[in-house]
């Protein structure tokens, strides 16, 4: 019997695009069937990659019959209107992390898709990623007690990729918080099995060519009492993938040998709008694009976010990106974990599992919600210095308003 | 010219003697020619290794014209009134951390050794250590700009090594934050440069069989803006010396193989006393007390207190028990720092620099009061789930007092 085959229709050819492209690539539950993007060049690369129909705007691809999926792959400020779109035509919605930049926008995006009677999941997210979801497995084992502590830390050089002129303003859903929080927080509440009660956050902007945070350290309090320490810092210094294996965040080998080269390529660059440019044409059908490869045929591990340790009341628990260490009471064991075949997979794997087995998503609206109320909560907590209890947070309305916010700064 | 020894004099033959005996022994700058302690078997141990006189008491060993200095390794619970008899008879003072148990202790000590103009320092920390001390400098060439973000962590079997009961117990001066933020929050104000200003801490206490903390993060500010994340785990499973290149806290060489042995020795004993017992006989005069070795001949490194990040405006700095790494804007450079000759002689340098140079010490009075006064607001923001600011904490008057306040715990 031939794989059903959901037939998926792109919103936005740019970088998360690029990104899931491999995934869309070489998962046989899905295909590409159509896209959309404002850029001719990426609407001519997509036509002729796809033998596929591509369209200037998103009310014209969610009216396409073929398509029953849309991958809302826009910039952050066009997703709850883009998913509100697809829902009307009855089209199932994987929309790009973060779902949204308000809480508002979350509400609209849940209704449509529940009133529409279809699917609603937000991803990719690092929480997808095997290691993690394999250790929440084995914390729901209970073979060690309940979680009581996390630790989770990450060094990278974010801050100095090329980004658009909005991704280093937080006022528009840009830095660390919205980008990169959004990852941590959503795998340390998958691990915790908890509701997140109540968060103490403070962000640091040190760069003020780069004018965003660019690291942050939290703590997050959980409703059965464990805790959790947050760390970031995307300054391109310290990289703490040297504590994963010199492993990447895709599951990629790095070279350590390639320090400071996101710091380097930028320096090369006179403006803004170079550095736009320069975004742009490394993504989908852009002049410098490069189609996806497999590495050299090096074989990958899994993506992570990360060193991370649960400590749950008897063990710690490792994810690492090809496996889980165990720290039990008497011994080590590393429980080794089979490398993906078709990265990101996870995505499809809930999509399919949502679309056509009916089975309820880990990552549907409510869950993205949650984890971009934790964020906007990390941002006000600095702000005000001082915990804000996330069941009564009342900054999670408006995402813009925190910019017009007047408490004091730490 | 003969080196000028300093003539010191022991309170406290027990486990911080014991740490501090190879210090004694190899360094030229100090001899030891006296002792006290309640416990007949160590008084012989030292008479016999030291040709010196021994006493029973403390007011005794000060009235002994011979000594110089003071070394209290007393229990916490006697450093202050040790402290007060050593000043008394105008006897220098080094003390162990933690200085005290209470605020008023630390100025009781201060004023003391201040009207009998001898000096105090508190030590040995392991803020004495090298390669921080060598960061520090690196941070105050100003090459590296301002200090922005500390993160440091350690995951450790400190809970499970074999205590005395009041090691167990917070309100007697017990637990990670008394025992090991102690550490932890010294390096990084040595670190940061700056007076530290508020603390957000939680505290994990999850073993009932060893009824204090075993575990906390938290977030420590500065006055010129600076944050810190410290998190500390001592319940034995994940060990983040792995981070440290396998160099135990005392320098040692680290055998991976040996996990759990903290806690597999600790289930062969059935009682608290039996558990004191053999603390007991592993200190100097016990039964089993085996005297200092240089490891099998195999070269230390210098002591340290888990895997620590600065992150400057201009680069992170990263000490290692053999360097100090500095990831910098371009380039990784690794600073090789000589390996030590007599471990912790950082300590004698300032005691000898203080006494015979007449050079203000680092780790004096003042010092490791803040320093306390830290830790105390740790668990009181543990406890009240909220910020403490530290210029106005009300509570550092007096430890024993926490144990009966009955807010709300996080």
């Amino acid at each position: 019997m031939e794989q059903r085959r959901l037939r998926i229709g792109v919103a936005g050819l740019g970088r998360a695009f690029s990104l899931m492209l491999p995934t869309f690539l070489n998962d046989p539950r899905v295909e590409l069937v159509a896209a959309c993007d404002p850029r001719p060049e990426a609407r001519r690369q997509f036509e002729k990659d796809f033998d596929a129909p591509t369209y200037g705007d998103v009310p014209d691809l969610a009216a396409d019959a073929n398509v029953e999926v849309i991958y809302v792959a826009s910039p952050h400020q066009f997703h709850a209107s883009h998913t509100e779109v697809a829902a009307a035509h009855g089209k199932h919605v994987l929309v790009e992390k973060p779902i949204a930049l308000s809480v508002e926008e979350c509400d609209r995006m849940i209704s449509a898709c529940r009133d529409a009677s279809v699917t609603l999941i937000v991803g990719h997210c690092h929480s997808f990623d095997t290691p993690y979801l394999e250790t929440r497995k084995l914390i729901e084992s209970g073979a060690f007690g309940s979680v009581r502590m996390i630790h989770a830390l990450n060094f990278t050089d974010y801050l100095y990729r090329p980004r658009r002129p909005e991704e280093l303003s937080t006022a528009e859903g840009g830095g660390a918080v919205f980008s990169q929080a959004a990852h941590q927080v959503d795998i340390v509440r998958l691990l915790a099995g908890q509701r997140a009660t109540r968060i103490r956050a403070t962000v640091g902007s040190w760069d003020p060519s780069r004018p965003t945070e660019g690291a942050y350290s939290a703590i997050l309090w959980f409703e059965a009492g464990a805790f959790a320490s947050l760390s970031y810092n995307g300054y391109g210094h310290f990289d703490s993938d040297e504590w994963t294996g010199w492993i990447g965040e895709m599951g990629n080998p790095k070279c350590p040998d390639t320090y400071g080269s996101a710091r380097r390529r930028l320096a090369t660059l006179v403006s803004r709008d170079e550095e736009a440019s320069l975004k742009a044409a490394g993504t989908y059908g852009g002049a410098s694009y490069q189609p996806p490869t497999n590495q050299g045929g090096q074989p990958r591990q899994h993506q992570h976010f990360g060193p991370l340790i649960v400590s749950c009341e008897k063990g710690d628990l490792r994810p690492l990106p090809d496996s889980v260490v165990i720290y039990g009471d008497q011994h080590i064991e590393k429980r080794n974990i089979d490398a993906p075949i078709v990265p990101r997979a996870e995505v499809i794997d809930e999509l399919y599992a949502a679309v056509v087995e009916h089975i309820t998503p880990i990552h549907d609206g409510e869950w993205a919600k949650d984890t971009l109320k934790i964020c906007v909560a990390m941002l006000e907590s600095s702000r005000q210095g001082r915990d804000i209890e996330l069941a009564a947070c009342e900054y999670c309305g408006d995402l813009i308003a925190l910019s017009k916010h007047s408490g004091s700064k730490r």
